[in-house]
């Protein structure tokens, strides 16, 4: 069958079976469909839709196009989570070494920031000398000592991700549940999982804004991985507001090792530990949801989980004295504050406009080939809830120029919103899917 | 607004305006959008459709994409005509020096064929030397010499449509109304015309195979020509069987000599002038269909069409001693012939059928690079209604190959069907769609 017939068939609405889904993907990876065909096919499947199996299909295909990493000799179950990405979801950093610390074997592998939401791996690379691009002796070699690792997405792991995503970011297909799901479950079943824990963020910081959108990308998530063998749960969750006080890569990783040691904001360290509490169930590392909380909190309290992120830190090049010392983290060259307009409690704090103005610091990317700052980004200094009077600091601003700063402080302040009454505690988990669930 | 933000508009079902039609086009043409990014857009419309007005706006930007002829001082009406392609077709070879011998100016711009069905261009060069790659002041000094010029579509006129039929032909995306009538009128409006008539075909043999689906293109091109302010009617007419005895390049053009001296097939005679007959209406050449009529057949049987055919061919450059003397025409080393399984009546001959054996023998192509041999092709000795014997030779194929020859053929041999009675009479014209009856 020609690529033109295949395209055709989509076009007509018609199912594509496992020799034409074949096809496409050896296309897209020895690039034997031309760009045209595979964006004509791209957007046919976002018009016309896929069944469940046509989903599996092509998330297999994706997952096989390139090596299938098989851990040597695991510790424990190989575990990772996967976010849909969100401002100031830090928790990646924090639940490696904590599930690697509760018997995990966790080869975590993670993406760059877009737009208006960061990426776990330009947050770790704030720590000096970091290397994120791993081969696979190399990500052994860091398992073997940490028990976790998290590196970039290597081009040898779902390699057809990496033109059909580029390709969807240029033509307005990105918003397509059956290509949402391929792309991140076949970069995940490449890392050769035993569990896997997604975190679906919902809300006008997310991705999926509706609760209802965000539903359904977390039901085929679970019910493809689940078909692909992969004990597999999701967690819908809000991202309305940031997690936590920082956004930004630098100010984020010290947020990460703050809550590693024990502190940090209570909303990221709740989040870290449902998640990894899930994961843990799902490795049978614990034989219900309240021993598995129990696991977590010991392994962030006892200083177990922040001795595997220092190991990990170091077996990757990086300075592990930046988990004892935050000052060897690069540092902005300017500080602003931005303030309270009036008495009251802090009752919203818009997601994506703190977001945004991390970006315009030069925390984050407009395009694939920008840089990033390490040390630019916001810190709110008060959260949902808190009680504020007039003129009080309520964010600091990390930049380089006095432009940025200006620019970035009426936005952040723009975000505040304020009440004369606390705003009601709102649930950060909306829901959770299981395989049972979906399967109803 | 970037491509991905029209992109976008198109596949959520949105109407896209003058500004984001332009951009498109020119995207097309000064290779500012990707393959990607046109063939998405492409698929997005064939899936989402267009509103009257956006293909108007399309055909005016495609049109506008390159050159615009401007005939100098033309000896009349600038008069051309379409024909949406089928097997056996050479009434442009006819029609053109017709109407200019009846007073009209012809600067017709043809194709190539691909598929079942032959081009305009491949069939006009099997005359010995003649091109048909011609450059605007060329087509002026034809036009002056016999007041008709035959010429390959040019990169200078409509030079969007080039590029986006290649991706087009490629990604699925050939089959929709508002591409098709655009693609076809842009290339017209490019001629700077000032009246035009549609062979809109329907059959088997023809690309809109439903009769419904062929009025609906019909009237789509009549009424976006009207929009574009052209003189313009459309004719359906039946493609089921061939049209005439000759199929193939050389043989085609020897048919049409045949008609323009006077004789030739009555359906290729009485097509030919049907269609001549309504353009001469629309350039007010005539008075009405009867008179028309008239000078299209004093046209063929004095000699004055021959004649401008003779000039025209002359002027391209070719031997126009062909017209008198067919031998100088090429020859295929090879005849074989078929004959009838059984004593009845031809009542059905599957045009489809005989083109893919011209095509099998040379005469077409599979792919657009492919050449063609202008020697190749089939002659029908037996036409729907004839009477025919066992044995008797019903068609001769012209080939190089003995192979060649014997898988066409079986497929010839095949494509006829014979009755114990004489079949009904069937119309060659099934409609007409003017732009009155297309407002209705």
């Amino acid at each position: 069958m020609q690529p033109v017939d295949i395209i055709r068939r989509k076009r007509d609405g018609q199912a594509l079976d496992a020799a034409a889904i074949d096809a496409f993907v050896r296309g897209a990876t020895d690039a034997s469909w031309s760009d045209a065909q595979l964006a004509a096919l791209l957007m046919a499947v976002l018009l016309r839709g896929m069944t469940a199996e046509e989903t599996r299909l092509l998330t297999a295909a994706m997952t096989h196009s390139g090596t299938v990493l098989r851990v040597a000799n695991p510790p424990g179950p190989v575990l990772d989570k996967h976010s849909t990405g969100g401002v100031g979801d830090k928790v990646s950093l924090v639940l490696a070494p904590v599930v690697a610390a509760c018997g995990g074997c966790v080869p975590m592998m993670s993406g760059r920031g877009l737009g208006h939401t960061g990426g776990t791996i330009d947050k770790l690379e704030a720590v000096p000398g970091l290397r994120t691009t791993l081969a696979p002796a190399e990500i052994d070699r860091v398992l073997r000592a940490a028990g976790c690792c998290i590196a970039s997405a290597s081009g040898q792991l779902a390699p057809a991700d990496g033109r059909l995503y580029a390709l969807r970011d240029m033509t307005a297909t990105i918003d397509s549940v059956p290509l949402i799901t391929s792309s991140i479950l076949s970069k995940k079943l490449a890392e050769g999982l035993d569990g896997l824990v997604l975190d679906v963020k919902t809300g006008r910081g997310a991705f999926m804004q509706t609760e209802a959108e965000a539903r359904e990308l977390a039901e085929a998530l679970v019910d493809i991985g689940r078909r692909q063998g992969l004990a597999v749960e999701a967690l819908l969750t809000a991202m309305d507001v940031p997690l936590g006080r920082a956004v930004g890569n630098g100010l984020e990783l010290r947020e990460a090792i703050d809550v590693l040691a024990g502190g940090g904001p209570a909303d990221v360290r709740e989040l870290t530990t449902v998640l990894a509490a899930r994961l843990l169930c799902l490795g049978r590392l614990a034989a219900d949801e309240s021993g598995a909380r129990q696991l977590v909190q010991r392994a962030l309290d006892s200083g177990t989980a922040l001795e595997r992120f220092r190991a990990m830190i170091a077996a990757q090049g990086g300075d592990p004295h930046v988990t004892d010392d935050p000052a060897r983290l690069p540092r902005a060259p300017r500080v602003a504050r931005v303030v309270a307009s009036v008495d009251g409690f802090v009752c919203d704090i818009d997601a994506r406009a703190i977001g945004g103005a991390a970006v315009q610091l030069g925390a984050g990317r407009t395009r694939q080939t920008d840089d990033v700052d390490p040390a630019a980004g916001v810190t709110l200094l008060a959260q949902v809830g808190d009680r504020v009077t007039a003129g009080e600091p309520i964010a600091e601003l990390h930049g380089r120029s006095e432009a940025s700063l200006q620019r970035a402080r009426d936005v952040v302040a723009a975000a505040f919103r304020f009440a004369r009454h606390p705003p009601p505690a709102a649930a950060l988990v909306r829901g959770c899917i299981t395989p049972t669930s979906s399967a109803s």
